[in-house]
Formats: structure tokens, C-alpha cells, sequence
């Protein structure tokens, strides 16, 4: 029977609560026979500030190195507002991010039939959407130098970030995209601002280039920034595959995120390169923050966390059956009128998040 | 009776033609005494690509920086998308922005009530709103160096684009979003990614600063420009003014016309600072693009430009009545219902370009 190393990072807010449900859905899936589940739990964000006086301690990216998937709940709250930049909450993601080389953000914007109602949108337009925005994460305006602010001699200050991208970066998320996109309904659609952008320029003339050369066969357009946006408003399911930066793909995937009115449901996969023996460092967050206006009161919504658990089992550890299962029983529990306070109608009964991961449970 | 000096850029695609409604409009109020409007046109973007070689000429900025207000189009159209770089259309567009000193940009999102089907939300949470967003225009990502894309000598290519603030950039586009909600809601929404950014940190600084300073009676939060993006999307009423930068304004600007389902009614104006006596560059133009689909049939909504005068009429040109009674007229051609065809419901009659345009004559 496999060992999966699994490391669970909570972080702050409603993370902790919400990485509870996803052990419960990994303890069952160990007693099911499919596999030994060693999760391992450590620090990040306000919760590692409080405790070491950094977001991440070498140690707890030592341990993410090492394991199969890190599950990941979210970071940051009111508390740690006024941290130095340097060791604010946020800085532990970026770092693990960075230090792990997780390239490819895969954010999937999925509308479930049963959760239209809570759209923003009208129901026609987002009913039974199913977007994919791979976001690059390693690069861009996120990691480049100089990223700073200088006093001139004038006292004035001057803030700088920079953005970089080269064409292997934008090759490499290129392709994870086009090859996603063969699995799915087989359309890429390339986001830059190449009208402003020197990055612009050349992410379309390198997505154009492997396009031509190897992945013909998708259909690629290329859209500015600002109109997919726009577009994503308009008439959201003209999308399949959205590929972007870091700072669009930030943007691109919150505005998918909001259209579905399912923002707690929405989980997420940043993956690394494969090495030698096929493995990649891999981590898996829900999309929503932290919300520390709900933390600690058992409302938040456990099935985006769920959802990562699922794109864990499938992308790290080999387990597509288990993902199966797991989507399924998140499917099933929704039909059967289980919903969160985030997701029930306005008057209508809301169950709390243990008893949400427990219905999850009970459906496999 | 007073001339005012008004330089007609209309550019490519629709932009001639909506171009032509707003001459109506301003012959009118000439001949109702509201002075002498003195136009001159000349060529902007692909147009005057084609003509001389660039997207616009040192005589084009100089009439520009000469007139009292400039009244611009539109600009680009795939016949010029393999132009390179630097001469493309955006690119005259970008300089007289810069040229004129144009730092802040003015874009109400208004969602009138008679078009309120025509958003894809649900129509209690657009149905008369009213944001106004405030995005600085001469700096960030847009104008900040290097811009560049450089070989490397692994033959990899590497593009960088800097995104720079300084103090004194923030702070007078800061002033115009508190100046501007005074005479509004009173709040002020301020979005960057400070948790990314060290631009992000400096804006959050600065506005904080003068806002304790000179503008305490004003509401004023910060607001991560991710969750900004999505808050629009989930509950836009909850905005008066949005002040970001150019890059977060470009695509949060979009976002927020797109709600209001009323694209082709939304006007823009773009300031510099008032000289010693008081007299300052201005631009106006529709937030629509140059649609090349529809260019030349007379199919295009002329009202986004018809605003755009008004907005000139209000900033420039000291004709704040003239400019009621024009808002006014539009209103009323819309209560009458008079739709061209992008805001007219699936199978209803649409009027064009040019009948809109005397529709709003004939109500004036
Ligand atoms: C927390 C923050 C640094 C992060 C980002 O900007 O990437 C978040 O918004 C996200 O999208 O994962
Ligand atoms: C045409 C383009 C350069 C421009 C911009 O990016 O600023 C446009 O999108 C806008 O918002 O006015």
C-alpha cells in the first residue's frame, strides 16, 4: 500500500477549520484502502508570524520540499495588517510558491447547476460554466527586481516592482495550458495587454510560436487583458482555457471566481515541473481568503478545501478513482440541499463546516 | 461670446462616425449662443499610420495641447496589428496622454435605468448605479523604464516592463478622487496589491496620508485590487469612487462599464493640471473601442461620445448648463425609447448612428 506524505498548512482565519473537514475526507480514504495518508501539520501566515516571527520557517519549506502535496487553507487577517512587508502573512505563500517552483496555477471556475441562484450573473449565462484560468505563479510583476521604495533627494519616495518574463517561462505555462485544453473542449485563450506591455509582446509571440509548432490542433485566440475581463462579464462561457501572468491571472481568476456564486466551492492546484522520476512539487489551496470575519465560528464553507483534497489526488498522487469518488459525493451532497451559510438561499437553513465535511463523509 | 478651440481626433473604426454626432451636437449649441466652437480635425491611430507613418503626428499633439478640449474616437483595427510595436495605433493615444500632461481619468460606470436588462447581472444590483472611477493615466506600468525585450545569450529572449510611482504621482490623483467624492457619495474605495507590490505599499501610504490630512471627512477604504475586481462583480453598489492605478484602473474600469450592460453610453474624461490661469489639458472619449466588425454601416451607439461631449462641455469649457441639458436630452431619447443596436432587446427595432444622433438634437 502507497505512503503519501501529505503536509497540511492551515495558515489563519477559517484555514484551520477548513483543513479539519479535508483530514477527515483523507482519513477515510486511508481506512478505504487507498493508501497510508502521513499528513504532517505546520505553520504559515499570521499563525507562523505569531509563532517564529516569519510567515514560513525553513523548516516548514523543508517539509513542503519533501512532500507528495502540501494542502494549503488560507493566510493574513487584521491582526498582521501592520507587519513589515518583508515577513507579512502573504510573504510565507510567495515564498512557498517560489522555493517550490510552482509554475502552473490552475484555478477551474466551475458553475454547479444546484449554486446558479447565487450568481450575480443571470442564470442562462453562468448555469453549468466550466472555465480554466492557468495562471502563471513563479514570475512577473509577483517576484521581479527591482521591487522597492527609494527616498529622493527631494524626500519624495519612488516605488518600483518590475515585471519579467523570458521565453522559457512563457513557453513552459504555455503548454500546460494547450495540453489542459486537449482535455477538455480543445480552446486556448492567451490574455496580455501586448498594447502597453513589453511582457505582452513577447507571451504572444511565444504562445503563437508553440501553438504553430505543436499544438496546432487547438483552437488559440489571443485576447487583450482588459476586454477578457470584460468578456468574462459579458458572456463568460465563450471561454475554455484562459492562460495568463501572474498579476492578470490574480484578476482574471477572481472575476471567474465571482461569476459562478460559488467562491466557497472553488479549489486550486499549483503545480511544479516533473524531475527526473515524474514527481513535482505540488500545493493545493481554496480560492477564497482566509475570512476572518467568519473565523472560528464553524460557517465556513469546507468544500473548496475538499476540492484541493480531490485535484491533490489526482495531479500528486495518482489516485484519479479516489478524485472521481470525491467530486462526486461533493456533487451528490449538493443535490441533496446541504449548503453552507455562503451558499444557502437568503431565509433558508445553513449547516456549519464540520457538518459539511461530514456529509461529504457519509456521501463516499 | 466666447470661441472655444475643440480638436476632432475621431481615429479608426467607429470613430469617425460617432465622431460625426458629437459635430451635430456642438453646432447646435453654437447656434443656441453658447459660443462659437471652433473644431479642427485631424488623424489618430491607424489612420494616421496610413497617412504618415505614425499614429500621430508633432502637429496633431501641438493642435491638441492648443485646444480648449480634444474629443477623440477611437483607434486600432486588425489592419494594423502586425505594425511594429511602436508605431501601432495605442501608441498615439498613449502619447498624447503623456504629451498633455493627462494624469487623471475620469469613467463613470452609470447604468441607466431604461437599459438595466441589457447587463448580465441581475437587475437589482446594477439598476441605477453609479461609480466613478478615477485611474491615473501618466505613469505606472504604462510609461515606466525599462520596456524592453532583450536577447539573452542563451538565445532565450527576456521582456521587462517597470511599473513605477512616486509620491507626487499619487498624491494629485488621490486629491481628484476626494475633490470628485465630495461632490458625490463621499467615499472613496482605494485598490492596489500592496500585499504583492512595493508601487501597491507606496499608493497605500500616500493616499492614507493626505486622506488623515485634508480629506478626514471623507470615508475612505483600501481595498486589494483582486477583491476589488471581484466586489464589483458581487455587489457594485457597494462603490462611489475608485481611485487605482493605470494598469488595475484599465482593467477595473472595463469590469465596471461591463456591469452596467450600457458599454456604448459610457463616456471618459482625461485632465492634466490646471496651469497658472487655471486652464487644463483635457481628452475626452468613449470607453468603447473602435468595434472594426460594425465600422462603416452606421450600426454604432453615438451616445458614448455625445457624453463625452457633455463631459467637455462640464470640465473644459465652463458650460456646466450646457452640459445638464445634454445629459439631460440623452436621457430623454432613452425614455423614448430610441436604441441603436447594442442596447436594443433581442428582436426589437434599432435606429442608427446618424438617427440617434438627431434624436438627441431633436430633445435638445
Ligand atoms: C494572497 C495573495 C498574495 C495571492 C496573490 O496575489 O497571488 C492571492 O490573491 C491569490 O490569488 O492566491
Ligand atoms: C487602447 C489602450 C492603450 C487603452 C489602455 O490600455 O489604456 C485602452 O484600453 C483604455 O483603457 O483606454
Amino acid at each position: 500500500m502507497a505512503t503519501h506524505k501529505i503536509l497540511l498548512l492551515p495558515g489563519d482565519g477559517i484555514g484551520p477549520e477548513v483543513a479539519a473537514e479535508a483530514k477527515k475526507v483523507l482519513k477515510l480514504f486511508e481506512e478505504a484502502g487507498y493508501g497510508s495518508f502521513e499528513t504532517e501539520t505546520d505553520l504559515v501566515g499570521g499563525a507562523a508570524i505569531d509563532a517564529h516571527g516569519k510567515p514560513v520557517t525553513d523548516a516548514a519549506v523543508a517539509l513542503a520540499k519533501d512532500a507528495d502535496a502540501v494542502l494549503f487553507g488560507a493566510v493574513g487577517g487584521p491582526k498582521w495588517d501592520k507587519v513589515a512587508y518583508e515577513i507579512r502573512p502573504e510573504a510565507g505563500l510567495l515564498r512557498l510558491r517560489k522555493d517550490l517552483g510552482l509554475f502552473a496555477n490552475l484555478r477551474p471556475a466551475i458553475c454547479y447547476g444546484a449554486l446558479a441562484e447565487a450568481s450575480s450573473l443571470k442564470r442562462d449565462l453562468v448555469e453549468d460554466l466550466d472555465i480554466l484560468i492557468v495562471r502563471e505563479l513563479t514570475g512577473g510583476v509577483y517576484f521581479g527586481e527591482p521591487k522597492e521604495i527609494v527616498t529622493l533627494e527631494s524626500g519624495e519616495k519612488r516605488a518600483v516592482d518590475t515585471q519579467i518574463y523570458t521565453t522559457g517561462e512563457i513557453d513552459r505555462i504555455a503548454r500546460v495550458a494547450f495540453d489542459l485544453a486537449r482535455t477538455r473542449r480543445n480552446k486556448v485563450s492567451s490574455a496580455e495587454k501586448r498594447n502597453v506591455m513589453k511582457s505582452g509582446v513577447l507571451w504572444n509571440q511565444v504562445v503563437t510560436a508553440i501553438h504553430a509548432k505543436d499544438y496546432a490542433d487547438v483552437e488559440l485566440e489571443h485576447v487583450l487583458a482588459d476586454n477578457c475581463a470584460m468578456q468574462l462579464v459579458r458572456k463568460p462561457k465563450q471561454y475554455d482555457v484562459i492562460v495568463c501572468d501572474n498579476l492578470f491571472g490574480d484578476i482574471l481568476s477572481d472575476v471567474a471566481a465571482m461569476l459562478t456564486g460559488s467562491l466557497g466551492m472553488l479549489p486550486s492546484a499549483s503545480l511544479g515541473a516533473p524531475d527526473a522520476a515524474g514527481r513535482r512539487a505540488s500545493l493545493y489551496e481554496p480560492v477564497h481568503g482566509s475570512a476572518p470575519d467568519i473565523a472560528g465560528q464553524g460557517l465556513a464553507n469546507p468544500l473548496a478545501m475538499i476540492g484541493s483534497v480531490a485535484m491533490a489526488l489526482r495531479y500528486s498522487l495518482g489516485l484519479g478513482e479516489a478524485a472521481d469518488k470525491l467530486e462526486a459525493a461533493i456533487g451528490s451532497v449538493l443535490a441533496s440541499g446541504a449548503r453552507t451559510r455562503d451558499i444557502a438561499p437568503a431565509g433558508a437553513n445553513a449547516i456549519g463546516t464540520g457538518e459539511m465535511g461530514d456529509a461529504v463523509v457519509a456521501a463516499l
